[in-house]
């Protein structure tokens, strides 16, 4: 939809943090049974975990991958990106 | 099922880490927005963030309750509801 297609192209995009690479295209299909479906969680749930990974508070599992890809966005993108991934 | 009975218990009780009081029977109605939905995620994914709050490795968000909640959990506990929320 209009609403979540902003978000949509910040979560696909390869050019930036490749979320889609590890977590398919709804967030619903993780490449490896350690990383979470994400798809459908609750737009605050998901910020929250993003500007946590984004400002390194978030230290468990696998947070390398998940801290370099944040480095790509913005506050502002982190808001689409939830927004797009909660609409599932 | 017979596979999920066991795990179901710990995750219900509530005189245990009462899982289900913030997280909803499924794991998928979190009371607070700030939540995360664990029903459906993957057996690994939940095993290692309870092993992670219990031994103190997740600090961040609403890592309180989590904490506290699964002093109440062995480790074979803990595979057990992994087991249920997988389920979903």
């Amino acid at each position: 939809s209009v609403e979540t297609e902003s978000g949509r192209q910040l979560y696909l995009s390869p050019g930036k943090g490749g979320c889609a690479t590890c977590h398919g295209e709804t967030g619903n299909e993780p490449v490896m049974p350690m990383y979470p479906k994400i798809g459908g969680q609750m737009e605050m749930y998901l910020i929250n975990q993003m500007q946590d990974y984004k400002l390194k508070k978030r230290k468990n599992g696998l947070f390398v991958p998940m801290e370099v890809a944040m480095e790509h966005y913005s506050d502002e993108d982190i808001l689409q990106i939830a927004k797009y991934l909660a609409s599932f």
